[in-house]
């Protein structure tokens, strides 16, 4: 398939779905909707795909995501690390003519388990639009941050670390939750949790926080910063080395807490387009199909 | 105060009341019902209290636990460590005639805040009755896992981890809670978590659990053991050495965990009587009264 070729490039995930009208490798319209898999009806998955080619001029399809999930429309199991662009083309599933599901990738040794649906197209597509190194350390922070050791342009291995659903968890249910007030953002409360958590370990920082409130060392409207700032702390010093870089495909709030703490774990961040890299890493699966 | 002079001893928790009567430092009679302080209502721990010293021969009363606390009937405070149990004795508060509220104990310097409330009953108790030598690791798991060191018979100094908090917040509300099914004892799995959290930090390990089960490596059933495995076995990890002697607090499912994990961990448990500990404080408190 010619690269140039026009398609709809589908990133669809568990809470929302986002549709892309890619010509040139460049796109030229975007849908974005709440309609992720938990939304879909059983056996909707058709209808709701035929009614959004119909709004494409019924261009072909790929999409990525937990569409490919055992919750999704079809099954596209899993490419094993190391994991190359071709071998993610390779496994594409076809639930129907025209619709093409690109597989996720997993770590599947004796020793570790380890599994990724959607990341796999921005971390590949990073490197083939040259936005990162073919050799490098890749983070996509969010609910189950994902951690990616790139070799020749190929995923070699990765880490998931369920940072972003341990803050969400422990604001809503836990005795701190009821502490954890007040804006997070990348300030002195932050820094001073990535700091914190060099020297403790996280299960007795958690508790801290409780004492630090009864006996009066934080400030009201403070600690939600801190948390935030304790569990990416960990998440980062478990993950790097002094002087390692990383790209991170982030933006935003995200990009801001996790290139803070990267720092002062003694790394070194540098901020890649996420969005280019998935509309990168879609257009060359496309280019790679029959 | 003689130490044979008959009195209640109320160990009155969050969702828990247990009341003793001690006579020549023996229990003679126990009562134990839900009325842990958050079933009471505002004004209602004179009236409760009333009720327990008619049941019990109006005999004095001596209370620890979160009835000392804010939320409890007479806010008796916090004695800084190192804490001694003459201290404590010290800074019982009277609300009134007849009843005494031990005060709980705190670390508050600079770098660090912890507290607890109702532990350090039992934790001097256990050295003043020759359970644990005056020099010594004392664990008492739990909801907020208390770790002291104990120096001279005093706490000099200890750390809380949220370790029993956090199983139950995973069980109950996170992704991998569904995960969590089967019933958890110090076998094969459970010890299998407490190796698996010296290789890899707990935000990784965690997300590990529903990768296992994506991709098959764990029989269904057996991850709610493997993650208490995970919890207790980085708890204990971070707090103990090579070769260190813990004094454990408990008996039950949590003594059979504790001491699997401690040996896995390269220490030695040693399990403790916790009501005796418990009598053997609050008796010695007793006796340092007016």
């Amino acid at each position: 398939m010619s690269a140039a070729a026009p398609f709809i490039a589908v990133d669809w995930g568990t809470t929302n779905r986002r549709a892309y009208r890619i010509e040139n490798g460049e796109v030229v319209a975007t849908e974005r909707d709440d309609r992720g898999i938990l939304a879909v009806p059983a056996g909707g998955f058709p209808a709701l795909v035929a009614e959004l080619r119909v709004r494409f001029d019924g261009l072909p399809v790929v999409m990525a995501g937990m569409v490919g999930s055992n919750r999704g429309w079809h099954d596209a199991g899993y490419v094993a690390c190391a994991a190359t662009i071709e071998a993610l083309a390779a496994g594409v599933v076809t639930p129907e003519e025209g619709v093409a599901i690109v597989p996720g990738v997993c770590v599947d040794t004796k020793s570790r388990a380890d599994v990724m649906r959607g990341e796999e197209v921005q971390l590949l597509g990073a490197v083939a639009a040259g936005l990162a190194p073919a050799d490098a350390l890749l983070c996509q922070p969010g609910t189950h941050n994902k951690w990616a050791v790139m070799k020749h342009g190929a995923i070699a291995g990765f880490t998931t670390a369920m940072t972003g659903e341990m803050f969400a968890l422990l604001k809503a249910h836990a005795l701190i939750g009821s502490e954890m007030a007040g804006e997070v953002d990348a300030g002195a409360d932050f820094r001073q949790g990535v700091e914190a958590c060099a020297d403790t370990d996280l299960l007795a920082a958690l508790f801290g926080v409780r004492a630090a409130s009864v006996l009066g060392h934080r400030a009201p409207g403070a600690a939600a910063a801190y948390v935030s700032g304790l569990l990416i702390g960990s998440d980062c010093r478990a993950r790097i080395a002094p002087g390692q870089q990383v790209h991170l495909l982030a933006d935003g709030l995200l990009a801001d807490l996790y290139s803070a703490a990267i720092t002062i774990a003694g790394g070194e961040a540098v901020v890649v387009d996420s969005k280019a890299s998935f509309v990168a890493g879609i257009t060359r699966i496309r280019s790679l199909l029959p």
